[in-house]
């Protein structure tokens, strides 16, 4: 299955669950998703991997309410070049849980390469999100 | 409020409504999110606007069945550079509905300008979402 000759319905190269861990350990940014107050969430965060963990820090109300629920919570991160019509994506889908445990927080800060200062830290938390399925897709150039 | 001095709470710009418009009318790819078994699903898809809403084509049955349904649903294009810690974000939250109008679909299809040939297009339709808000938010250089 985890061949690179594996393409889905749609022709698009399918990506192993290794080389999807990959590609959200060299992405900086991706798209959380979620629902709240009946509404899909949908917006932009800086992630940091925490073994197969997606966790980001956020000082909004709404993606904490998410995490301290223990909500449903899907992310991607996708790469595309239009001139050539090509590029890839991966999305996780998990349960989103508050980083409580301090080694886990330590390891994710220590390992932040590139915080962006949005907010006031000192209001914010870390989110994880545990992952149930790593999917990851790639268009080539034709 | 659309002025460009309005920030919010995390310091970000606000831009306004035409603003976010203008963008979305200039970006290519997006992700697309909404809830389908009780998950949330998040894709990469390319869209074309049709006034204010944003079009997308698909064969993917969830996308279709959301869509069939007048699920919410919810739009996200953005930019960034991570070198300079800048970039901006427009989120689209709406109600989904398959365009099935055909001067709508005319309209749209003779405005694609860069039709990605993903899945059969005798098997796609074109699903539109009608936004109930639109909002946009950069992160300037520092």
């Amino acid at each position: 299955m985890d061949t690179d000759a594996a393409t889905d319905h749609s022709g698009l190269r399918v990506m192993g669950t290794d080389e999807c861990l990959e590609r959200l350990g060299a992405t900086v940014i991706g798209r959380v998703a979620f629902v709240h107050d009946g509404e899909v969430v949908l917006l932009p965060v800086h992630h940091v991997m925490h073994g197969s963990d997606v966790c980001f820090r956020t000082s909004g109300s709404s993606k904490i309410e998410a995490a301290a629920d223990h909500d449903p919570m899907s992310y991607e991160v996708d790469d595309y070049d239009v001139s050539t019509r090509s590029g890839w994506s991966v999305t996780v889908t998990g349960t989103a849980s508050l980083l409580d445990d301090d080694s886990a927080v330590a390891d994710v800060e220590s390992r932040d390469r590139a915080p962006w200062t949005i907010g006031d830290p000192a209001l914010s938390v870390w989110v994880r999100i545990r992952p149930d399925a790593i999917t990851g897709r790639e268009l080539r150039a034709s």
